[in-house]
């Protein structure tokens, strides 16, 4: 009965999940990158580089939900789960200080260092990038959280 | 033999991490705090609020292990177990969040918005706020990882 938990490895919530964290990533790393000058700044070029891992692990989790769900046999090893399960808290946490670092920079950039360094609309790119970012931490989170919760039962079951 | 891991509740590893995060906390706060105007700048506020819940927890939790380790009475309940480790996950997630704020927008003072937000003395001060913070977050992280790994033991010795 745990092992059909929804959101867990294989699951269509959890392909939704992974859709979603996807999804986010990229328009967060689209807001960031197109046409502006993010190089400049450390923590922009941080979230950039975590966007740039985030989306090759998630679109590749997702290929593996789909093809769970579609061709209908849920596989899942204690090893493929533990390795899904660290490199999503690993993600998790890399994924939220880039949020953060990014929204506390932007926040600075807007109420005290003036409009030297971002006009309006930058500003609401890079506002809208750092939301993106927040709701992908999100979605990984909720993933990480359903994985660490199956991985006791599928102990007991190899046991 | 699992429930005897060192660093999970009750052993003197774990007092130790809880002193580690109780120092370093309170440290962070006084670099923070004393005769700096943290108030101005929205991060440094989520900082100097993060360190104020968290050094509570830690005392309260270093007690706790100081008392199972000399009065030699190990009590591990599966509840009380499991609210720690939900505690500590939040706060080691709110407290990442806060360092890599503070690291972040210390940063973008440091090097882009010049020397007109903090002068030398205050700038060093402020940074070794943020790292007092960045290695509370990390006993933090081991803290959670290690009772979050009794709790399986726990639940299956209830069973």
């Amino acid at each position: 009965m745990e092992s059909e938990m929804p959101g867990s490895m294989g699951t269509s919530a959890s392909l939704v999940l992974r859709l979603g964290q996807t999804i986010f990533s990229i328009a967060s790393l689209l807001f960031m990158c197109l046409g502006v000058q993010f190089y400049a700044y450390t923590s922009f070029c941080f979230l950039v580089t975590i966007k740039g891992l985030m989306i090759p692990w998630t679109l590749t989790l997702a290929l593996v939900d789909a093809f769970s769900v579609f061709v209908k046999r849920p596989y899942r090893q204690v090893q493929l789960v533990s390795v899904i399960v660290i490199g999503d808290w690993i993600l998790s946490f890399l994924s939220l200080a880039a949020a953060c670092s990014t929204a506390s920079v932007l926040d600075f950039m807007v109420t005290e260092a003036g409009s030297s360094f971002c006009d309006g609309e930058m500003c609401s790119r890079y506002q809208l990038s750092a939301a993106m970012a927040c709701l992908s931490w999100c979605l990984t989170l909720a993933s990480a959280l359903f994985n660490l919760w199956l991985l006791p039962s599928l102990c007991s079951n190899t046991r």
